[in-house]
């Protein structure tokens, strides 16, 4: 950030009065630019004890396999985030459940939550966002190529819960 | 927003190429602006069997009474966070236990979550945004002047919980 988005002045960061953080600070206007973490919210989309998993088409962490997830819009529910990250990347009409993780991530200023699903049909396919999307039984999980930390806990976290048959709700942090 | 906070030139609003939504759009440097919720993190501090509340002493809602809760930061967790505003309104040192309840506020575009957490000891005090904070038996929660409906939603939710003697975590939504 180096212009004020309100009157195009230069900004500055410093501790506003009242305040205990440096913030971006507009001595033009007086605007105060906080910036905040994002919520990344996403599925577990289960059919017929299957996970379904997409093949990422985009940097970061191209061609590497991952949950169907993404930054949750404004104007939407989280269940309306998950649903809709759902269909745009794996193509998948699903079912909602109960939030099943939620990991903070400080070092990228993310929250990622998850929600338990179940698909609905056969009838998947990847979004513009995915290379391919497949379903995997737990013997077949690529480990080895899961895109992010948080999505290779979740993983580990359900079958987990399934193999005791009883799932969850995980909160952690990725340091 | 008005001005593209990288080069300062005026920003339109349309659907960047592979986009599906409306943003804020630089013509000269290119930067999209995207904004989304924000996570506003809390805690239901309880001791011996009292909720500890703050009347606020910021608007919106000067003088009603909440839980202490405020916008998470970048560089921290969701716990790190609701430690922190319990700290900072309460002046409470609390000990946090599981997340209880996680709400969407589309209208305002933010998710509030609280966790459950035990007061350390009685040398709490109001901090810069609160009035007074006082401990509040069941029976004598001030309903009628409570800030928010989050509040008001998770502080209901929490004695049904005491009630059946098992706490859940509770995923709704305001509409």
């Amino acid at each position: 950030m180096k212009f004020c988005c309100n009157c195009a002045a230069p900004v500055a960061k410093r501790v506003p009065p009242g305040d205990s953080l440096p913030r971006w600070v507009c001595d033009q206007c007086g605007e105060i630019h906080y910036q905040n973490p994002r919520l990344v919210v996403g599925t577990v989309p289960e059919f017929e004890g299957k996970l379904l998993l997409c093949r990422r088409a985009i940097e970061p962490r191209y061609g590497y396999w991952t949950l169907p997830a993404g930054f949750m819009e404004n104007d939407e529910t989280t269940a309306q985030a998950a649903l809709r990250e759902t269909l745009e990347e794996a193509g998948a009409r699903v079912e909602i459940d109960a939030p099943f993780s939620m990991i903070s991530v400080p070092h990228v200023n993310q929250v990622h939550l998850f929600y338990r699903a179940r698909v609905l049909g056969l009838e998947f396919k990847p979004g513009e966002e995915s290379l391919e999307v497949a379903l995997w039984e737990e013997e077949r999980i690529p480990w080895q190529e899961i895109a992010f930390r948080t999505v290779g806990l979740t993983l580990k976290r359900w079958f987990a819960d399934r193999g005791r048959g009883a799932f969850g709700f995980h909160a952690e942090d990725l340091q």
